[in-house]
């Protein structure tokens, strides 16, 4: 099977690397330091401790998706719109897309770039950059996809790969589960810059998290979306099993890159605003973030 | 008259000097770099780009208060206890006690623990510490007190001091006024290091003060509290009059030390909760804040 992959951060190098090991012609679409990397040594796979190199192909050219069976899209969800354009004159007629991003709306926004079906998939690995070509992974790796015409394919190619595949009739609602939790954590993470074991101990913080849900939990209802799970508790775990972790956003932040927050608590914000759901928690966390996305173009004050 | 000043810092600097200026008997109690300064050299007194030098006491002791007519007691609201306690074996029994702070709660706080009436000011001027005993006045200087007994005695004091004084009925409801200014900037300003001007640009920024406006004004108005004149022009205004200045808090924060957000958000919340009036975008403000401050304990991470 001919798999491309488009956006060759953590999570697109270890699905990549995951098929290409089993034996699936992989290509990963990338920024030019990766690539160059990746084609001088292959990729630099790390996992429990161990490291192996895969081999597979990696290009800076979205015309490199032409011709696969499947493209998985792992851009940052500020890049959906322009990533899709790249690809759209190269897909074939009966590529399957998929979605492997934050947020609950990438695979709606680049279904519409692209003019065809894209599968939504809810991303439960935690990887990361150790740097150029080199991926390493802490734990995890399933994916949940809703029951569409592509579903089976997907999983049939996935699951002997080592990468478990649920299909799931509320694969929406676990997306939105997973957004949620972005939603409580990730801003305050990002303007604090403390983990979120330290970020746990701020005065007032589990309140804002508990209006932060809340909040969430109503645009969502507003919209039908049943929310699977116990949220509550899901909340209350990622202190206890993530607690030297920084949110994703913390680190754009610290990067000085843009961050996903127009895709997490600015998501909420507008979709309350359409509903007439307040949402006002969410408002000054969207705001803190976008502030602080202005202040990193300032000289430093302080 | 012999008055005393509790709190050298810029505002306790300028009161003291315009009474100095016209022949009070005054003294600072403040922090020993600005002691030893005033008192060798005088205090440093720059308005309206004229410099003077004024000939006052200073001393780092509380027991200066001794013998006092009236007290100005201008410490930050973190240290109204501590300083009040300091003074409290000191006061002579007739000594007039006025608190010249942020928050609205100061006076009653005070009050409860030096054991007699304090006399909360709303104050309004624009100054700044240039340096050790070296205060800036950039405009402004009333007060607005209540009709207390002691009403009339400061008002012929500070008057013929260039120091005009209101006698309002309410006085508490401008000292709202004022605390929900710095409610919905000061800590948007802290967390962002912005200045108002470049802050009022952010994307959300002015729904954020709406919504933190409206949820002061909903516990004032829970608290029978009226709160006088178009608290949204003065919101707006700030803005235009003020666009270069950073909050209070963002100053404190930049030098590392606690900030007055307790006093100002984290009242809100604390009185919304007492109240049962719902205060989210308080919560998240103050919650940053304090989040803030523990960052400030931290090794840098970015």
């Amino acid at each position: 099977m001919k798999i491309a992959v488009m956006g060759a951060g953590a999570v697109g190098c270890y699905y990549g690397a995951k098929l290409a090991q089993h034996g699936h012609d992989v290509v990963l679409i990338g920024r030019p330091a990766h690539v160059r990397e990746i084609n001088k040594n292959g990729l630099l796979f790390e996992s429990g401790g161990v490291r192996t190199t895969v081999g597979l192909a990696a290009s800076i050219d979205p015309v490199a998706v032409a011709g696969a069976d499947i493209v998985l899209f792992c851009v940052k969800s500020t890049d959906t719109a322009s990533a899709g354009a790249a690809i759209a004159p190269h897909l074939g007629d009966n590529a399957v897309v998929m979605s492997l991003q934050n947020g609950v709306d990438n695979a709606e926004r680049l279904s519409a770039i692209i003019g065809r079906l894209v599968v939504p998939a809810v991303v439960y690995v935690a990887v990361g950059m150790a740097g150029a070509g080199h991926v390493t992974h802490f734990g995890r790796g399933e994916l949940v996809i809703g029951p569409d015409d592509a579903s089976d394919v997907i999983a049939q190619t996935m699951r002997p790969a080592g990468i478990p595949v649920d299909i799931s009739e509320n694969a929406q609602g676990a997306l939105w589960a997973k957004m949620i939790l972005n939603c409580a954590y990730n801003a305050l993470s990002a303007v604090s810059r403390l983990p979120y074991g330290e970020l746990a101990k701020g005065d007032g913080v589990m309140t804002v998290i508990e209006n932060v849900v809340a909040e969430c939990l109503a645009v969502a209802g507003g919209l039908g979306i049943v929310v699977p799970g116990d949220v509550g508790a899901a909340v209350a775990g990622i202190i206890k099993t993530m607690p030297a972790q920084y949110s994703s956003t913390a680190q754009d932040l610290m990067r000085g890159k843009p961050s996903e927050i127009d895709y997490l608590n600015g998501y909420i914000v507008r979709k309350g605003g359409e509903l007439g759901v307040a949402t006002p928690a969410n408002q000054v966390l969207y705001t803190m973030v976008k502030l602080l996305e202005m202040q990193a173009d300032q000289p430093s004050k302080g």
